[in-house]
């Protein structure tokens, strides 16, 4: 018999979570239409039961203890908004116990997502997480869906929406990094503590999440090269501007006859890509498929309430499945791991900046610098710039990443160079 | 007991049909490991069953008349791709007999979607129908699943390739109309004949399934107003583009607190519209959801294998269910009627070009017009032609459509006026 009510066990009630109990309230009538039961919330781990929020809890049993929310008899359906990787215990649990998962958890499903995809499918139960990568954009739901049998090659996205903020807000407002970075964190857009975001780790979180599903591998999240956006300047962006590229900060993943190809790092885009203009804290997932050819998913891809949606999407999907009595969509993966192109190997243009003593000669080492490394220079200019010194940018030919920076490792060595030279990658495919 | 094979019924074997048995025999291992069983051509109605195709039917039973297939009993899935409305008898006589289809027949959603969805949920079976809105864009399958309670109050969408190919080519090449659409009909973006393209009736048909998922509402198709791209001269994206914006042909739907506005016109957008980066023949459907905030889906909505990698994304979902023994997305429709915003009173602004006689007063008659109906001008603009001809670019400020037309209709009477005046609408939000 169909349970007549769906009882939600929620680890974490944040911003996250408070949104989705908002929800959960304003959306009740849909909500049972869709799913055929009303939900219900039964059960609540914070850990501080006794502090007061937001929202009504006082339907709910409130506890400290997420794993005793994990096992108890009366929890249809685990919704999981703690984040962090503390949470793999009561995940796990639950899963172990047949008991579906929702969860937002990015770290979580970037580190152990293929086990707990595994446990689900032994435990014929689901875990679903679209709010992890690209927050309210309904992605993962496509890959699961539509595209699942899709055979996907290129995915460029931009995944962390402080970072596009800030060099959004350098961009437009011609403002330094640490000006932007204010701003982030004055609209919200940046956390107190912004390491995880500006190093590009975020990002790589994500991607892995993202490439798990869109080319069915399993890439661990230590073997993703990652570079942040410290050090980006807004001369680099004036330039960027200048040659017809924006910068972004980008998730890659390249499946090449050789092998897959996974990074972060900011870059140079051609303005007329589409996910040029994706800014400020927006969120954009570029993926070209065998059949479909290219596509593009944008939206927030933070913020409690487009999070609280994603959340309550996959909430509703799996609610269903329980009064139905069956879980369809949680297929045993089968994901072998691919070799991988190293990032020393892939071939990229080159943006260099270098700043350096304006004297006889200097252009002349740093083009030896280049050509004896094999990097191939597309476009050269120099200007004067103040106190004997003079600016050089340098746009490269394709070439291979190892060798533009060995060659900017050399240049850096020169007596005349006098801040260490930048180098950002162009993505232009 | 599951079936150890799902049979599919296929009707309709041109180009997306041949691109669908294409994929599903390239991806037979992948569906099978999906669906939990493999899916097996049983039988095919073509027109004529003697033709010889690019793909081999020889494991089906090839046929002639839809209806045979619908009613057989060797059939547990229905796959229509014939499209057209005549198509109305089959699907309906599949779904009464509780089995689920997939079609990308626009035309008869956008005319029986409300009636269709009824019978599937009558007999606890389902439609799908992503090809059909949007070619090979996920779009209403978030709206399904993720999007599914969620509650959108503006829908702006670029539906027709053609004609945004047409514009794309105008507005980067400096080519006219005419020989815009010669370039589509040579690189098989264009119909022999594209009426249906250029009048927007397409784009309107797409609508009116898009609004149908996306505000949970039936829009009857003969109800919103349509105009189609005919007439759009060179000069007129030159005008645009001098004032920064870029012209699509928009399918529109927004719920204003007096009623539900949807329409199909072409319309001058500003260039920082992600919209405004969706070019050549490709698609873009922007929403906005109350608590997701903006989203926008991009891809190819047209072109055989686009199309057939959505119906097999359909396909795989239904025969899913069809092993499970479950239907789980057939809610019934719960569609009401809602007030309707007419295109007479809604509030825009105008982009008009006029070509009148070169001499005193003229100028002061236009105006007048203007004044009279209400209508405000933001810029007026006034060259020099030739044969004593002057050419009048106006925007306006936002006004009521109506006053605006009926100003356009008053200038049109003027003695000095010497071609049929242009109006564009502009949309900016």
């Amino acid at each position: 018999m169909p349970p007549s009510v769906v009882r939600i066990g929620l680890l974490g009630c944040g911003v996250v979570g408070q949104g989705f109990l908002t929800l959960l309230g304003q959306r009740e009538r849909l909500i049972r239409e869709s799913v055929g039961a009303p939900l219900k919330l039964a059960r609540v781990a914070v850990r501080n039961p006794g502090k007061s929020r937001g929202v009504d809890l006082s339907g709910a049993h409130v506890e400290s203890d997420p794993l005793s929310v994990a096992k108890a008899e009366d929890v249809d359906l685990l919704v999981e908004l703690c984040g962090g990787e503390s949470m793999l215990e009561p995940v796990r649990l639950a899963l172990r116990r047949g008991v579906p998962v929702v969860t937002a958890n990015k770290s979580l499903l970037a580190l152990h997502g293929d086990e707990l995809e595994r446990i689900a499918a032994e435990s014929k139960t689901t875990i679903r997480y679209e709010a992890s990568a690209g927050g309210g954009i309904p992605v993962l739901q496509a890959l699961e869906h539509g595209l699942r049998t899709e055979t996907c090659n290129l995915l460029v996205a931009i995944l962390n929406g402080t970072t596009n903020f800030i060099l959004s807000t350098m961009e437009r407002d011609g403002r330094d990094f640490a000006e932007a970075l204010q701003a982030a964190k004055a609209l919200g857009f940046a956390e107190a503590d912004p390491t995880l975001d500006l190093s590009g780790q975020d990002t790589a979180q994500k991607l892995a999440i993202l490439v798990r599903r869109a080319f069915r591998t399993d890439v661990a999240l230590a073997s993703i090269p990652t570079e942040g956006i410290i050090g980006m300047e807004l001369e680099d962006l004036r330039q960027a501007d200048r040659f017809g590229y924006t910068v972004k900060l980008l998730g890659v993943a390249i499946r090449h006859p050789e092998g897959l190809d996974v990074r972060v790092h900011p870059a140079f885009i051609p303005k007329r890509y589409l996910l040029a203009s994706v800014r400020d804290e927006f969120n954009g997932i570029y993926l070209r498929g065998e059949a479909t050819g290219s596509m593009l998913f944008y939206g927030k891809g933070a913020g409690a309430l487009p999070t609280a949606q994603a959340v309550l999407g996959d909430v509703m999907v799996t609610a269903r499945e329980v009064v139905a009595g069956v879980k369809l969509l949680g297929s045993p993966p089968n994901h072998k791991p691919e070799t991988r192109v190293p990032l020393d190997r892939i071939r990229t243009k080159y943006y260099l900046k270098l700043l350096v003593e304006d004297r006889p000669g200097v252009l002349a080492q740093v083009a030896a610098c280049l050509g004896s490394a094999n990097v191939s220079v597309a476009q050269m200019f120099q200007a004067e710039g103040v106190r004997g010194e003079a600016s050089i940018t340098i746009l490269t030919h394709q070439a291979v990443d190892r060798d533009v920076r060995e060659a900017v490792k050399g240049i850096a060595k020169l007596g005349a160079i006098r801040k260490t030279p930048r180098a950002v990658r162009i993505f232009d495919l």
